[in-house]
């Protein structure tokens, strides 16, 4: 129900939702013939092509309705990236039931807490999970079946799952006879937990027509640019924000997609980039670093490999002059969050930077980029004044947009929305030119006598010198400016570093005021589930941390 | 108000209706400093940016307002391709108001039929059309106010029209202080005549949904690919369907935007597509005949144009293999119609047929191709039963889609659905890998004992005869097979041709069955308003004559 005025003379279009199942029912009719492969769990190749996936999701459709499955009810899934995953993808939420993907990075305690808060009716889970399901499968209360995602001739013996179902036994059992339904396009259709570094995970519940929105936003030029002659790898998993949405967004575009399932290491990833004749990916900066670090130590090139989107964290300079630089392949760095579906900006240069020299170049490409048309966003100080576009002002970012929440399920945190804007809780500046740039999150950055000082700008500088491998600043008590920053390093291995040396290294490249005011070595950065490092455990650890300048 | 049921768990996402407004108010913001360059009726060339077009169209707005125009009321246009008639789209619909794009190049008696059957609150209009606009002043009846697009130094001293007023006395008086105002998103935005080659022309009454959606689906890289790398030179005119949407697509992508004005001769159009380094263009084929055969001329080659979308009607195989061979452009056949808000289909190669010999790969390029996401489409026989997609049978093309009409304004011509799709008026072939082709129209194709005959094949084949300038095939009437094919053509100037020698040329290369009874040659074929042959007129004139082989 529109809240919106009509206006005395409305258009007289045809009425249709915006609806998930138009996807599939879209490449199955229009570009059936191209194929998903997928690298099982098992180890194996698996070939078939969007009708086959089409009907194989019909069938599972009723088989879930047999299960009693319902509108609105959720199912879950804790899965890699493979065909069947996709399968449930629109099985689920093609018949009105609302999908819901589970990182299985999480804790088995979080998963069961999830589980539960989701009220989930079914949980799919590949052979991988089986251990992990059994091990909490008594403390998923709301869950009536288990479903393990395999052949008849993998199951095991004897489980301690009740009545565990066999997946292929499901759909071999029912017709694939089966038509979507027309509902309403504000739906749900899928719901995704943010990592939730600080208390509960909370949920983000997509509609179809956010869903659909963000799948024509995101396939657009500007961002993702995914065409029917492209071949598709998301290594980004399918358990993470829907996989950046490239389980829509592909089939749209009639692509061909390949599934790497479980397998991210960099040999294996390459060899299926060559098998399949990849062209375009994406993923976070760690995958890559994998894959480029095998693809360097075998002196090994990519033969059709051209363009891949990063997210998730800031690609490391290093890494994208690597890639562009010798491995000949584009990259388009992008930026968003489980609460924006997830795409917010995407880089990229455009015209009239073709001729500016390689390093001003590079760093626009460093830049996140410009919002994808159908968000908008707006820098502000912390009393909510809108900033200047300038380059270098930095303030919250906030973003709107159909593809954006306006809660979290079950309204956990509450009110989430600044006059009808998102608070991402990113810091950033942007530019004359639209593009945006990260400095911070919100909760890391430091204030230091009433001014901000970014610490990704810090860490960035660090990871520069060559015997660092990884570097996190943190913002410490000081009785003069509140807080100063503590560089916190982890030496590459078989290299030796002085504090001196490091803050020497920085100098001058960085505001005099920024310099960190210590730096201590540690064997270890903590990550979160999703590969972040949690800087909230860091402030815990060293907020007693006497500085030298204090 | 969604007439489909809700689920009981309905998705937690911002809502925010898609308005054309968000359009003009995304690139200001995100892309403002990007510019738009007009060749003027003048003839001289205006630039300016994103950013001042939204200022402009918000006092544009403003005036309107002031001058009574409210939601749902009609605003028409008679203008050329240029900036002020962009910040017209953008002002009128922005507003609330429903945009009238006049073809001017209706007969004048057709142009006040339409103003007064949309009932036009006002008219905007180029210099070039005051003489059109002065004749039918008087009989536009619902017009209270006439609006001349241009400086105060060029309104004419005394005019027929009464309270003439000057655009840019409207812009310069009022202010750019203007809120878009949010409405529902089904409300009308924009109004687009058919030609009407049978009966009256009818309105199609596109909304700001449909507008935005078919923006999304026309942007994307399998549709024109729009990116803000581009530079974009619309030909097809924006009183022609919105210009296919361009209006639209590119200022979301933020490419640069240029309007060649009334300027559409080969020389005039080449000139400006160097200056300002044009990289994509869209248009019919007989603006890229001209353009072409001025190129070809002279020895011209193009610096930057590389791309281009060819639609309204079937490209001409020898046009495209120029601008393919040797021009070096490549070429997206485009189809649709008015009632699609116009985009259905473009053409394109797909990876696996980067192999394939050149002219395989030309003969995939000639067929009108994949729907865009959102549209779909099947063919029927005369029962509506489906047929098959195998690239031979041929049927009733029947499409549906958020972007597609559902009855026409004011219900003319009642019902227009079957079974909820919407009949082209187009027979077609689609093949198994999801191409369309357009074989005939379905009024135009001929019923020969029972079987149909295609005449846009036939006629394709007679214009590769070289002393072929144009052709057409009609059925007449025949005792024995109901219609038999009589092809007229009209010679090249200046080279000798026989009816046996054409028949001679097709002989072979068609079946047997299909083969022309008759050739008459013909001094010139009748053409309609937007430049599409009267083949209904053929078919009265010719309606008595006696085929040699009855």
């Amino acid at each position: 129900m529109s809240p919106y005025p009509q206006s005395p003379l409305m258009g007289q279009m045809m009425s249709q939702p915006l609806l998930i199942s138009s996807i599939i029912e879209f490449v199955a009719r229009h570009y059936g013939g191209n194929e998903i492969v997928s690298r099982r769990v098992e180890g194996d190749l698996h070939r078939y092509t969007y009708r086959d996936c089409h009907r194989r999701a019909k069938r599972l459709a009723n088989a879930l309705h047999g299960l009693g499955v319902r509108m609105g009810d959720r199912v879950a899934t804790l899965a890699w990236n493979g065909y069947r995953h996709l399968e449930a993808y629109y099985a689920v939420s093609g018949s009105g039931a609302v999908l819901h993907t589970i990182n299985p990075r999480l804790f088995p305690e979080q998963i069961a807490y999830i589980s539960n808060h989701a009220e989930d009716q079914c949980l799919l889970f590949d052979l991988s999970f089986l251990p992990v399901v059994e091990a909490i499968a008594a403390q998923c209360h709301s869950v009536k079946h288990f479903v393990l995602m395999c052949e008849r001739d993998r199951m095991p013996a004897d489980s301690k799952i009740p009545d565990l179902l066999c997946y292929e036994d499901l759909i071999a059992t029912h017709s694939d006879d089966y038509q979507w339904p027309l509902f309403d396009e504000n739906s749900a259709a899928t719901l995704c937990y943010t990592s939730g570094t600080t208390g509960n995970p909370k949920g983000a519940l997509y509609s179809h027509r956010s869903t659909v929105l963000h799948a024509y936003g995101s396939a657009m030029p500007n961002a993702l640019n995914v065409s029917a002659a492209d071949t598709v790898l998301p290594v980004v998993p399918m358990f993470h924000v829907n996989a950046w949405g490239l389980p829509y967004s592909v089939p749209l575009s009639g692509a061909k997609m390949v599934f790497p399932g479980p397998a991210l290491d960099g040999k294996s990833l390459y060899e299926l980039f060559e098998a399949e004749k990849v062209t375009f990916s994406a993923g976070v900066p760690t995958v890559w670093l994998g894959l480029v670090n095998h693809m360097l130590q075998n002196n090994l090139r990519f033969s059709t490999f051209r363009r891949t989107v990063i997210g998730g964290a800031a690609c490391p300079p290093a890494l994208m002059d690597t890639l562009i630089d010798e491995l000949d392949v584009e990259v388009i760095h992008a930026w968003g969050m489980t609460e924006m579906s997830p795409l917010g900006t995407t880089g990229g240069l455009q015209v009239r930077h073709l001729d500016l020299p390689k390093e001003a170049q590079r760093k626009i490409l460093q830049k996140q980029g410009h919002a994808i048309y159908g968000v908008d966003m707006k820098i502000v100080d912390d009393e909510g004044k809108e900033l200047p576009w300038d380059g270098s002002s930095y303030g919250h970012l906030l973003v709107k947009g159909p593809w954006v929440i306006a809660r979290y399920y079950k309204d956990e945190g509450g009110e989430v929305l600044q006059d009808g804007w998102f608070a991402t809780g990113d810091v950033s500046t942007i530019d004359a030119d639209g593009y945006m740039q990260i400095t911070d999150r919100s909760k890391d950055v430091i204030k230091s006598g009433g001014e901000w000082i970014g610490t990704i700008d810090l860490e960035n500088l660090a990871m520069g010198h060559p015997a660092v491998l990884q570097a996190a600043c943190i913002g410490v008590p000081h009785p003069k400016w509140d807080e100063r920053p503590l560089l916190l390093v982890v030496r590459r291995p078989g290299h030796e570093l002085s504090g001196a040396e490091v803050l020497a290294f920085m100098e001058g490249k960085v505001a005099k005021w920024w310099m960190p005011d210590d730096v201590l070595f540690i064997d270890a950065l903590p990550m979160g589930a999703t590969g972040k490092i949690q800087k909230n455990k860091l402030r815990e650890l060293y907020r007693q941390h006497r500085l030298p300048t204090v």
